[in-house]
């Protein structure tokens, strides 16, 4: 496989840095090809601006999506941007490996996705969720955080932690075609003693190990069980 | 009241910005005193880095909402992030207009609340929610979108928009102890002509005109409901 780590910690040394390690090592090991993108140290520039396009569609009226449109059929896109894409499409399995920042990914990571996801090539029209851009490519979300299992159950103070994440699991990547698997979460991160952060690396480890034979986990909704305009079809079970 | 308007758009002619300019105009006219923060104009920086920290508590390791705390007691906040804060607590309504992008604020705006939400003034230790940094003021989220209302009903294929919104509405504006408005919705606002923008626009106006009659609307816990390990008490509600 051809695997791309988008990793997006201000810390070289955190917790969220081994992770990345870990898995760099372990995808190695079993023969995959892997590329790291630490979005932190490339100081990726997470905004997205008129400034992305060198040729527009419409000089006077900037409509991002349109414009990225026009940028990928003009072959115009910015050089950092298409350098990501171009990662993004060559990769057979995504990790996106991040500390929570307000219940989801740093801006740095969401202004990657903002850019690198390109309308036109990632999705576009109809061809969204099954019907998306990226289908037949695989995706692993692993986050870092303060807070324990236990506030984010079906009674917990802030609720699942899934439900948080729905923009990035759903409405990202299963929207442009992505196969999702469960997140890894790395909980009480910063309160963890070394021998406690040890075990949650082994479980990382284990978990990439085995990676191959888990099922999908992500219940992307089905285009066919909506008519032209996405309204349900009868009898459907959305 | 005082009002603090953060505007998130790439496009200085959108209907984002219009609805920004007639939240300005709406709000002078009944004698509110209205600052904005155009991100886009401001170039503001939305990435969380050791960068922000002029003094550290830890040269060796950040951990960045411990370097906010000791920011914030030695008075060391970078400039950009003090005058930021400075209008978030001066102010008794924050609204946030921003178009969706993935499902969320676009990168810069996720990067402002990334970094002007400190920890030590916003929020820490059990200070959240009903008890967080900022009890006592007010939130309204304003979005435009390319989607139709009917492609998020409990039946549409994204599902509802507010559980998309959860980790603004909730995990972040909720979380620091904001009272939060329902957000108002600009459907489908690329595919709309003048005579259906204007609507909006209407509606919007409408909105803002009674905005001082309305309920709150977000469903934040309570931490009574919780004990102190923050698991939830026998018989409450949540």
């Amino acid at each position: 496989m051809n695997i791309l780590i988008v990793h997006a910690h201000p810390e070289p040394r955190s917790f969220s840095a081994a992770l990345k390690d870990t898995a760099v090592e372990v995808f190695g090991q079993q023969g995959h090809v892997v590329q790291v993108s630490d979005l932190h140290a490339m100081q990726f520039n997470p905004v997205a601006s008129t400034a992305d396009f060198t040729s527009r569609a419409n000089p006077d009226y900037c409509v991002y999506a349109l414009e990225q449109r026009h940028a990928v059929s003009t072959g115009t896109l910015r050089k950092d941007i298409q350098e990501e894409l171009e990662k993004l499409r060559w990769c057979d399995l995504l990790v996106l490996n991040f500390p929570i920042f307000w219940y989801g990914p740093p801006a740095i990571l969401k202004g990657w996705i903002d850019r690198v996801f390109v309308s036109g090539v990632t999705y576009g029209g109809k061809r969204f969720y099954d019907r998306g851009g990226l289908v037949g490519k695989r995706a692993l979300v692993s986050v870092t955080l303060g807070g324990q299992q236990h506030m984010f159950g079906p009674r917990g103070i802030h609720g699942p932690l899934e439900d948080m994440l729905k923009p990035l699991l759903q409405g990202t990547l299963g929207y442009t075609g992505f196969s999702v698997h469960h997140p890894f979460i790395g909980w009480h991160i910063p309160y963890l003693d070394d021998s406690q952060r040890a075990t949650v690396l082994q479980d990382w480890r284990t978990r990439l190990m085995n990676l191959h034979a888990e099922q999908d986990w992500c219940p992307q909704p089905t285009l066919n069980d909506f008519d032209d305009r996405l309204y349900p079809r009868e009898g459907s079970v959305s």
